[in-house]
């Protein structure tokens, strides 16, 4: 005979806290209370079985009813009084209870087993004839609006009448005799729409079990599980136990507590009551909850008295409960508490929510305290969550005055002046201003004003467009693809709704919540205290991925150094191009039409080229560095406007129409798609030369100064063909063995590719043959692999993955069974040829905890991130590397 | 012991036909003629094996000097003489012969042997010694010059010098004793520079052998195998002959002919000849050669005359070789022959080129001949110059007046007057005037002037730009991507170099090889006879994929009917969109703020989408359609400028700003990545719902009109996600099934999906459970699988020919390797899911041979491609089943 329900109760229990998946979370932990001794209600857990059971036959197993009505005996044994009984009768509340918390989402019936006869032996027997009959009117509202699906409206309005007659401000105030004929009043309601409230307590526990089953599938729970991804085969349990009643006098009181303070992570009883109340009344704020220890109350510096003072044996009693449930879950609980005539009852225990600052602290002290290993701390703290520390923050109490809302593009916040263009970015900062940059989006000549800016707003764009990617590069808070922000650069000034932000008036942005505010609000720094480095030491013994950078600006090394970055996964030498001294050259080169002409205008690039990598070089130290050759078309480096093109043409002493003409036919309608990548260095392999000049001189000269060992890996970028990076890998080897020979330097280096495209990865064996690495640039693989441009499916992927068709942001999680597909067929094709090949990502997706699973889990050697994602990818790698050890 | 050599004369050969690949070509064909009693000048064939032993090992096989003595002695056995003898001396020739014809392309050296001595021999012994002393020192001179590397112009300046002081015009006028004296000087030329002329005649046989050998790797000869596809490994044979003479009197003659008419096919004697003259006199058109038959020089009013006339019985000789040769051949034959004192010798017989139409009639009156079977003639026609039969071309005689050169896009020739926008194209077609539409690009905006224009003419885009893939679908000549062309659409001209054309002026485009002509140029019309439709007919016989056409107008389904299309498989709804009428509903529909805004738009376009597949369904009687739901980003149906966004918004009744406001907001950076394809039908349903209403209900009204049986077949585009196909089937299926159920029809209907995307490639196995058909998009395959937009490849593409990395266009014949690839395992994981899945392909690469080819080779059950490719594709077909057959 198949068990279905389990019991528990009188310090014993048939279930415990491992069989969640069929007691759900919250019966499983109630089993388990009474199991290690602490003082739980009597009751039992319908499993999930049943419930899937009863969604498949649409209706219950043969054996329920029995082993229910066995359980309720059991209750009554337990706790004394009879269910249905007239002179001591045990009300029972019925509660869902999923594998995993959806609060809120389903349904609940409190104080079930009360008619007009049980009701009078509850006013006789606890002597409270008003809290029996206020009862027992809730239940009758509760039922009839949970079970019979009467519309509750109907009972609100019988409750302000009587109010209004009576002159009451609230419920309190109504007598015992009041509830009384509202009860009369409530029956009718029921009748009078032909959903009768039963009087007969097992006819109301089945109705109450059943609803609360049926809820598992209401709308709102099933939007719920889409979202948060759990399966709608999991089921609930059901959950019926013994009422206990904190309002029953002021010898009662309820409260919620946690066993640390899930805001700091403090080690420190935290945690609220109320005498004489109801669980709802301490969350629902209509009477102000007090502090539970005389500590804390001191702390707030407030005069409310605490439980510690006011039922000191009581409160002693919850410090044992706290200590044996951290003890024995060996991590931080978020209880509830019910204390009726003096006497502790628990009501719940669960794993309790807590802030990253908090999680971190309690899962080092954890160790401190030898109640988890290392590796557990670590699994403990969630990777994505280091992001809040890694950035000034919003002041939690600062007013947020939030006039729009974009994507959270790039962590922490900043204040500023809002200016409209790169140029006057720049301008404003020289005269010591803070500015804010909004655009409408940013380009590659908005870098000076981006690096400037305490921050950046643009109204189109997603997680990953440029600017959000340059942004999280630089470490700048940003919010992107703000729809709603109208930009007129014209009148520069942008709306947001009815809210008008000229030039020059202050704004704040949130780039962690994608909030724009109006005025400054105060900021909190981050504290990177010796937790954290504690944790992340940890980390690092754990993961088998190396974390690396995207990085190309000595700051942004720097700052990743001081992340924990082991070396350069991607420095993309055009953002060095953008400089306004070198652009001018870049531009002359452009416009060329010879190689020689090309050439001149490229000598003039080598020098800051070569000092790029000096600087570089030697901020690394030896670490390696993966240079990615010049990718971006060349019309990106050409202005589009009239008056700009006048102006270059100006500092170029040539004619405006040869740069028109240039910038005309360099047009493309797919520049993801266009002239850039390798097929710039085929066309024009000077380009090429001249950077892997650049790279190596620079490598010599740092490596006759400092005596690191440098390992340039110089990477060919858009590889589709194998000719391709076989001719480019020529150019840089020729080179590199000319400046090595004339130098006298025996260096080791690499040559390999970005692996961005389908048609790459699909030939990845044929690749391999020259390629000592591969990067996988999933940015853009995921672009060619799914058709689709990350600037532009803002417009449609919000409604993509509202309709469940990509559950995530596939810029910023990497789609697995496509792109990671594609990944697949290349590591696999890739290692055939060449075992031992070097495989790393340096997409986005690198900093992602989930890509980076991902990545473990295909065996890439090295996950490349941008400096302030570096903790961040630290910590997944260990996360991945356990998970992985697991599989 | 290895056999190096194959002797060959005197009616007997060591070697024959089949053993092309070891004697090359010519000398296999050699062997052969003397195998069937043709005379042929007695010699050896060295064979390839030895040119790839000589590059492996830098040295001749041991065995190889005596054979090739054995081989001497042969000819001076067969032909009389001796080599090296003072009285009757032997003369060879020495030339290349690989196993296909390189022409031009390697050495060859004659009348070797001659020396100061031998020499005396041949002036005696032929009784001319002007003769004697001109044929050494032509020998001295291309010996000299092909073996031992001296520069030609030193023997030029000397023969230029004695042509001065003698005022001779030409060299004919030289006297024997004048050639004397220039021989001496010639000799003195290689002793001064090191590289004296051998006397002995081995060791110049043994250094012209080695110079033909080294030939096959100068760089010409290594380019040109590059571009044709040639394996270096493959090497050449060097053909070692005794020499005749054509210009060894009067009664000599040398001449080249065909078998048939190589220009149109006709089964008459066709060729020229010379008396007293060498092969070259007859190629190099100093004389002017005779024609062959009396027959031939009456029809050309030629007063020279015939060989029939003058040496009649050696003609009748000729004719003999003729039939000899094309019996045993069964193909039409190319041969030169020489007559030395009235003795007739073939030098060479080989498969004549000829004309598309030639080729295609030799190859249907062989089969009435019984000489091939219909098998046979049906691989002997090329299925790519059918599309020479097709369309009006240039008169061959006309002359051309070529100005610029773009891509050859779309076949046939066209003359017209230069309009620079679709607006003045309409316009002036309407006033009777021809047009030539030319743009920079053209987009769909420009439909109606490209379909009102004779022809088309771009400067930028690829042999599948949008002006390209257009015009094919229409049959109009194209000429895209003229960079070369200047347009500036202010001023309303093109410059073409210095030329300048203003709008007006008449221009003639020759789609066929994307020459630009000034000027009107006369037309040929296409004439498909009788053989056109026979061989068409045997080679539906042979193939198994069927051939379908994408076509959306009446015009173009009616066309591609004429020309064998069995059903439509791209019907591109957008097209429909472009009409005037409709696209302001269109319009009104993309600024709409809401879905009723839509919907209530959406019903003006209705009536029209559903009268195009009313006509459509009607014409194509019961013949497949596959229908394309909306695919282009809703911006390419709005306009660009201020003016024609200001008109709009007068004719929809809406401030301007609105307009302008849709058009920025609707701005892609990358079109073809961004919202278009069923991401259009998942943002708004209504679109699609509109049209799977407008092709049911045309179904049903056509099916109750006509009796045909309907299956229309929906197709949703731009898949990449399972979902996103099953969310679309829902929507059409609804629709399909309420109009079906109301009108009280029974009708089978499809619903499937266009591959174009690598996601929905590796993910087929999951899309194929809701696709009854998959039509591989592979335009925009190639794009995504590449990386590479069509539109902006044409920069680079040209270089990576050039260079090698890809052979040939990608967008005109597929990446076998890379997207190739994509297909084959997206047919592999649909047909696990689906084995009876229907599969197609409508990119452009359905109407290119080599492309399907590989269709065939992956298991697609039909290919589509525009009209007036569909019998090149029927042809294709054919050879795609014979060879699969072969395979």
């Amino acid at each position: 005979m198949t068990k279905w329900v389990y019991n528990f109760g009188g310090g014993k229990a048939e279930g415990n806290a491992t069989m969640r998946n069929l007691l759900g979370g919250k019966g499983a932990n109630l089993a388990e209370m009474n199991n290690i001794g602490i003082p739980v209600p009597a009751g039992f857990s319908i499993t999930t079985d049943v419930c899937t059971y009863y969604q498949k036959d649409k209706k219950y197993p043969d054996e329920l009813k029995q082993q229910v009505n066995d359980a309720v005996s059991n209750i009554e044994k337990v706790m004394g009084g009879k269910f249905g009984d007239v002179t001591n009768p045990v009300l029972l509340s019925v509660r869902s209870g999923s594998r995993v918390s959806m609060p809120g989402m389903m349904d609940t019936v409190l104080n079930l087993g009360l008619n007009d006869e049980t009701v009078e032996g509850l006013a006789k027997h606890s002597g409270d004839a008003r809290f029996a009959y206020d009862s027992y009117r809730r239940f009758i509202q509760m039922y009839s609006n949970v079970v019979m699906g009467v519309d509750g409206e109907h009972f609100e309005s019988v409750l302000e009448e009587v109010k209004e007659k009576n002159n009451y401000s609230s419920d309190t105030e109504i007598t015992a005799d009041e509830w009384k004929a509202v009860i009369v009043r409530f029956e009718d309601i029921g009748k009078e729409l032909g959903k009768p409230f039963p009087q007969d307590p097992n006819e109301q526990l089945w109705g109450a079990v059943s609803a609360v089953f049926a809820s598992w599938n209401v709308a709102r729970a099933v939007t719920y599980r889409k979202l948060n991804h759990i399966p709608g085969n999991w089921g609930t349990a059901v959950n019926v136990q013994a009422m206990v009643f904190g309002n029953a006098g002021e010898d009662c009181a309820t409260g919620v507590c946690f066993t640390r303070d899930p805001a700091t992570g403090e080690n420190a009883y935290y945690g609220e009551y109320l005498v004489n109340a109801q669980g709802e009344d301490v969350v629902a704020g209509i009477r102000t909850p007090r502090p539970m220890s005389l500590a804390a109350k001191l702390e707030a510096k407030s005069n409310a008295p605490s439980l510690e003072e006011v039922m000191p044996s009581l409160y002693k009693e919850l410090c044992d409960v706290r200590e044996k449930l951290e003890l024995h879950y060996k991590e931080m609980q978020d209880m509830e508490f019910t204390i009726q005539h003096d006497k502790l009852w628990m009501l719940q225990t669960r794993t309790g929510k807590r802030t990253a600052a908090a999680a971190l602290r309690i899962a080092v002290e954890m160790v401190h305290e030898k109640l988890i290993t290392k590796e557990e701390a670590v699994l403990r703290v969630e990777p994505d969550s280091l992001d809040q520390l890694l950035h000034p923050t919003i002041d939690p109490e600062a007013k947020r005055d939030v006039i729009g809302t974009g994507l959270p593009a790039s962590p922490g916040a900043a204040s500023g002046m809002a200016v409209f263009s790169a140029e006057d970015a720049e301008k404003w900062h020289e005269e010591g201003k803070k500015v804010i940059l909004v655009r409408i989006e940013t380009s590659p000549e908005d870098i000076g004003g981006m690096h400037v800016a305490q921050g950046i707003l643009t109204a189109r764009g997603g997680m990953t467009s440029h600017a959000a990617v340059v942004a999280r590069g630089m470490g700048r808070p940003c919010v992107s693809g703000a729809g709603d922000v109208k930009i007129d650069y014209k009148t520069k000034q942008f709306k947001a709704g009815s809210i008008v932000i000229k030039e020059g008036d202050i704004i704040t942005l949130d780039g962690s919540t994608g909030e724009i505010m109006k005025g400054e609000l105060s900021m909190v720094e981050p504290e990177l205290g010796g937790d954290f480095g504690e944790l992340m030491a940890w980390a690092d013994e754990m993961r088998t991925m190396k974390v690396r950078t995207n990085a190309e600006t000595p700051e942004d090394a720097k700052q990743a150094l001081k992340f924990g970055a082991e070396g350069i996964g991607l420095c993309r030498t055009e953002h060095m191009f953008f400089d306004p001294k070198r652009i001018l050259a870049m531009r002359q080169m452009i416009i060329a039409d010879d190689e020689a002409g090309r050439r001149a205008a490229l000598a003039k690039v080598l020098p800051y080229q070569r000092q790029d990598f000096v600087d570089l070089f030697t901020i690394m130290e030896g670490l390696p560095i993966t240079i990615r050759l010049l990718d971006p078309p060349l019309h990106e480096f050409l202005p589009h406007t009239l008056e700009e093109q006048a102006e270059i043409a100006k500092d170029l002493g040539v004619d405006v129409a040869l740069i028109t003409e240039s910038v005309t036919s360099l047009h493309e309608s797919n520049p993801m798609l266009g002239h850039r990548g390798c097929r710039l260095g085929i066309t024009y392999p000077e380009i090429y030369e001249m950077q892997a000049q650049a790279i190596f001189e620079a490598a010599v000269e740092v490596f006759k100064k400092t005596g690191s060992t440098i390992v340039p890996e110089v990477m060919i970028p858009l590889v589709g063909h194998k000719l391709e990076l076989e001719m480019m890998r020529e150019v840089v080897d020729v080179t590199a063995k000319k400046i090595l020979k004339e130098a006298g330097v025996e260096m080791e280096y690499q040559i390999g590719t970005m692996i961005e495209l389908p048609r790459a990865c699909l030939t990845a064996d044929k690749i391999a043959e020259s390629a000592e690495f591969f990067s996988f640039g999933t940015n853009d693989l995921t672009q060619t692999t799914l058709g689709m441009s990350r600037d532009d499916s803002g417009a449609f992927l919000k409604i993509y993955q509202d309709k469940g068709i990509y559950e995530r942001d596939l810029f910023a999680s990497i789609d697995v069974d496509g792109v990671g597909e594609m990944v697949r067929i290349a590591v696999e094709k890739g290692k055939a040829t060449r075992p031992n090949i070097k495989l790393g990502i340096c997409g986005e997706h690198g900093g992602d905890p989930k890509s980076i699973d991902f990545c473990q889990s295909v065996g890439l050697n090295y996950v490349s991130c941008s400096p302030f994602r570096v903790p961040v990818a630290r910590l997944a790698a260990a996360h991945s590397a356990y998970n992985a050890k697991k599989a």
